[in-house]
């Protein structure tokens, strides 16, 4: 089966066409057949499209909306010129999976679309006012394109949070602000999360409710899940990404009397604040340099740059926090599985994470830490290390592709 | 050394006079001699003065300001009527040591009051808008009482954590707003944490830099501090006292988000949403009944209440967070030591918070948690429990006045 994966942005558009192997759909078979990026939707556009042969389009142009970024990808994809393997038409496409940012209480799991899905995506903008309009820009487009006919699936960033219980997911405030505006933690890279906890145990081969994990997004984003039997049980970020780690350009955990106070002295308005919150801080606040941890990492070597040093020990402290915490929440964990951009691909910051946790039983193995970068997987921990530490690259496209063949099919979720 | 211990709120006043022993300074000899609390100074005040011989002055009368209160304390104290121990003077006292919330960076230690001090201390009323101000009410109503050749000294809630290290106190932030605004965690309850680890190591004779230590202070605020080799290294309130662990009526972390969209949802300015997250969330906002443990405990008890047993679960799951949290932080710790209202008394609130760390090496004995009640002082802990778990009854008061025969007699702060 063909699927079409699209991650909508508000003025970008990412996809991949996936054959997912309806045969053996629990295997790594699943290829990918062309994949690309629509940036700057709305004027000039720049417009990237990939195929495995290695053939590869750049353009610079003019794309008024998403709509007509799927009209460009299209031509561009069956005009033969891309040679792709099984895909000439638009009839080559068995389904469409989007991926959803916010699904608040309502979706627990991915679910075919139909007018109702619609509405209730629609609700979570209030929760979502940024990322929800963005995703059904690019629903909209691939309904108008494919008709409604063609099953559409949507995955939710925040489905596999579903399982927190409340006393993880609520905050201490007054108990109606929940009931009226929902108002709780809701966690996102959800995709994430889960992706790697299932290849996980499928490369130790346990069942799901076996896994007792703490599961570590490290990209721009950042975002640790305890994972207690298989289920998230809790997870850093909150109402909002911008709660618990600190992120490229996000502050993470910080007082709540801070917005208001930095407001007033400064003069600003409270969403001039949630800007400065969640572009201007993290990495890139304290360093004043960059939101990019090798860059962050070259100028501390290269210049012993003071608060390069400071951005990255601020990063890595606040993640051995949430490792310790998840493990007291939890009551201990048997593996810690790192992902993302620099938790695959930074042995240097993993070291620096798993340093001084040796009384947890966190021990890593120095070469096999150093060796997993750039996609590899595996191991890193020593034979002694209770906790067993782990590196998995993640892959949501190939989440939102698996769960749209489900959806499709009625398999069960996994 | 006859010591005034004042702590001056906004409208009140509570006093302590208690004799310090001069040569045996370290012990627990200091005799409280008298204390009273005057409150709702303003208005018809109620007043209430207890001395150890069993005397005790309860009254309602109209008190215009923190001189009359003391003013009226020193009517009492001297009239001869409470038969004090050695007080019948004013020139009976020696020093007077008053207990001042936030001293910003400046103070990393008690001092002598002198101009500069009032000064600097006023530079941080910005920082602590409501309780620095109410502190130098106290600080002037003694001064124009005693004259300024009487020692005063100031000791500091902050002081204690001005050991934290840069990578723990700042946030991820613009680093300019550190530099420009001093926002920075600063921590509170600094009196509480260092009297506990200190008593502590008195009664298992240790040195200060072999204090690897986890307090918790639970009363109507809570706060939790990682003491590594004697010196406070991490806690959990930050800029204000509004972060960290849920509390009586406070809401602890919550994602910086909220704020600002609660504000806007309800129609109410961020000064309702200071006033909503300091004084209506915590036990009883989730509660819906009650910012006091005692109740949530009974009413679960009685009744089964749901959102009892939910503030409870909240609360005690806060704590565990932050046990694994700054065990990671500080690579481990030898013990975990209780104190504050619920903490000291409170044997079910300690089992709840310990029961599922076994793994960490933590582990109650039963019966000698339960014997630790209502000012009993001790181990709670198994014999085979890896980190030693202590209940201390904390004495803010004897802090004050130890610092204040220190400051006075210029020996060094211990």
């Amino acid at each position: 089966m063909n699927i079409l994966v699209i991650n909508s942005g508000s003025s970008s558009l990412k996809f991949q066409i996936i054959e997912t192997d309806q045969n053996n759909i629990d295997s790594s078979t699943d290829k990918i057949k062309v994949k690309g990026l629509i940036d700057r939707i709305g004027t000039q556009a720049l417009a990237k499209i990939t195929v495995p042969n290695g053939v590869e389009i750049k353009e610079s142009i003019a794309i008024r909306d998403h709509s007509a970024a799927l009209d460009y990808i299209f031509r561009k994809i069956t005009s033969g010129t891309l040679n792709i393997d099984g895909i000439f038409s638009l009839s080559d496409i068995n389904a469409v999976g989007h991926r959803v940012v916010h699904g608040g209480e309502k979706f627990s799991k991915s679910v075919l679309v139909d007018k109702s899905v619609l509405k209730e995506i629609e609700d979570c903008i209030d929760l979502a006012p940024l990322h929800n309009p963005a995703n059904l820009k690019g629903i909209q487009a691939t309904l108008a394109l494919f008709g409604e006919k063609m099953p559409h699936a949507v995955v939710f960033d925040t489905a596999f949070h579903s399982t927190i219980p409340e006393t993880n997911y609520l905050y201490a405030l007054p108990y109606q602000y929940y009931r009226r505006y929902r108002i709780r933690k809701y966690g996102f890279h959800g995709l994430s999360h889960r992706y790697v906890s299932y290849r996980y145990r499928k490369l130790v081969n346990l069942e799901r409710n076996q896994l007792n994990l703490i599961t570590i997004h490290l990209g721009n984003g950042c975002s640790i899940c305890a994972i207690k039997e298989g289920k998230s049980y809790n997870t850093s970020m909150g109402f909002t990404p911008l709660a618990g780690l600190i992120m490229g350009t996000r502050a993470g955990d910080i007082d709540a009397s801070i917005p208001e106070f930095l407001a007033h002295k400064e003069g600003i308005t409270l969403s001039d604040i949630d800007i400065l919150l969640n572009k201007a801080s993290g990495l890139l606040g304290i360093s004043g340099l960059t939101n990019d941890m090798r860059e962050l990492l070259d100028e501390e070597r290269e210049h012993h740059d003071r608060r390069a040093t400071l951005a990255i020990d601020m990063f890595t402290m606040r993640i051995k926090h949430y490792i310790g915490a998840y493990l007291a929440e939890m009551g201990g964990a048997d593996a810690i599985l790192f992902t993302g951009g620099i938790g695959e691909n930074s042995a240097e910051i993993r070291k620096r994470i798993c340093e001084g946790l040796q009384f947890l039983g966190i021990e890593l193995n120095e070469n096999l830490n150093k060796e997993k970068c750039f996609g590899a997987e595996g191991n890193i921990s020593s034979d002694t290390s209770k906790i067993k530490t782990w590196v998995i690259p993640t892959n949501e496209e190939l989440m939102i592709a698996r769960d749209t063949f489900r959806c499709v099919t009625g398999l069960p979720a996994f």
